[in-house]
């Protein structure tokens, strides 16, 4: 079976790592699902960046599931009485660490490879410039990979789906110049926890530092829109 | 630490093995605070019965998590154009499968267990009377155990939840003896896929089936409220 008969479902942010993963996924020929979340995020610039980039890069369909994280609480990513920090990164798993999150994404990720008999699961999660989250280490990817192949029908008939992490041993850096000799055009991604209406960045917070610095790092132009 | 200090999530749908979940929690002395999903159930009489039972047996807090399985598709108990089956229960993995069902739920539980930051999470899953369900096996909750420690704050802390299924390796009739050794009033408890809106069984589906089954063997009168 070529790349081409073959179905991947990719979780997309509307992030700069999310946005790569998407346009790699293509590059190796995958017909693509992308599946993206409404958690209660503090802006919906970020859905709208992932709707437009699915239209772009030419995916087959592109869900948004509501999931209702705020009801569960505990992040200052879902509780707005709490605030984003902007004082930089440190080694505490931060504030902005959403209960299980990863795990609630993929689980539905995983649902959905089932009704699409996807073979692939494109996650864009990164284990160096990880901010301190517990659920984007290679060990949490490898217990979820066994999770699968035993959860679903498809695991139990022996054709299961493979969780990709492209991305996880590369720099911010290293994803931008992936992106960038792929096409990536990063102004129209949005990775800040706090941006404005239209996508513009803080500049402050752990996300935007991050990408900041992988811009540098990479010896690239940040075409990111920062707000004033 | 004496179990009234612990603190429990128990899911709870509603129907027999949960409520015998959650009396056996209570009898050990565990404060619970149940979980039950709104998922786009064919009837919502199993929802009602979980939300009364959460307090008959003194629940500290009981949570409806609406979650949209329906869009994701593909399974005879969310997709109402799809039948339910009557004909008795096969080898087969039955329409009734909902894509990732468990892998969703129990996301979601150790979401609710890191925010209440729960010793013990207790799952009524039960591999004998299993009907196919991939996601009902011993060996898929020894999987989402090494996530769950994997995937949270409290786990990389070294204090992470423990999964309990202690109604895993039961048959149907035992855990109904267990049950009524507990005290538990059978009657009020919701399992038929097809019940109507006073809660009363079908007596023909798979879950029926295999509760008119659990009664008989175990030598007890069958309290369900069958329809006509």
């Amino acid at each position: 079976m070529s790349m081409a008969d073959q179905t991947a479902v990719i979780l997309l942010s509307g992030g700069l790592d999310s946005v790569t993963l998407l346009a790699l996924a293509r590059s190796e020929g995958y017909q693509c699902h992308t599946l993206s979340f409404a958690y209660g995020q503090r802006h919906t610039a970020e859905l709208a960046a992932a709707a437009n980039l699915s239209t772009q890069y030419g995916a087959k369909s592109h869900r948004v599931v509501p999931i209702d994280l705020g009801s569960i609480g505990g992040s200052a990513l879902t509780d707005h009485s709490l605030s984003v920090p902007v004082d930089g990164v440190t080694d505490q798993i931060p504030i902005t660490y959403v209960p299980a999150r990863n795990t609630i994404f993929l689980a539905y990720a995983l649902a959905v490879c089932e009704v699409l008999e996807a073979q692939a699961l494109f996650v864009g999660v990164n284990a160096v410039d990880y901010s301190g989250y517990p659920d984007c280490r290679p060990e949490f990817i490898a217990a979820f990979q066994t999770l699968a192949n035993l959860a679903t029908k498809a695991g139990v008939e022996g054709h299961g789906v493979e969780v990709k992490t492209p991305l996880i041993a590369l720099s911010k850096a290293e994803i931008i110049k992936l992106g960038v000799g792929l096409g990536v055009d990063y102004s129209q991604t949005v990775s800040c926890y706090s941006a404005d209406e239209q996508g513009r960045a803080c500049g402050l917070c752990d996300s935007c530092r991050l990408r900041k610095q992988g811009f540098a790092q990479a010896g690239l132009v940040d075409p990111t829109r920062y707000q004033a």
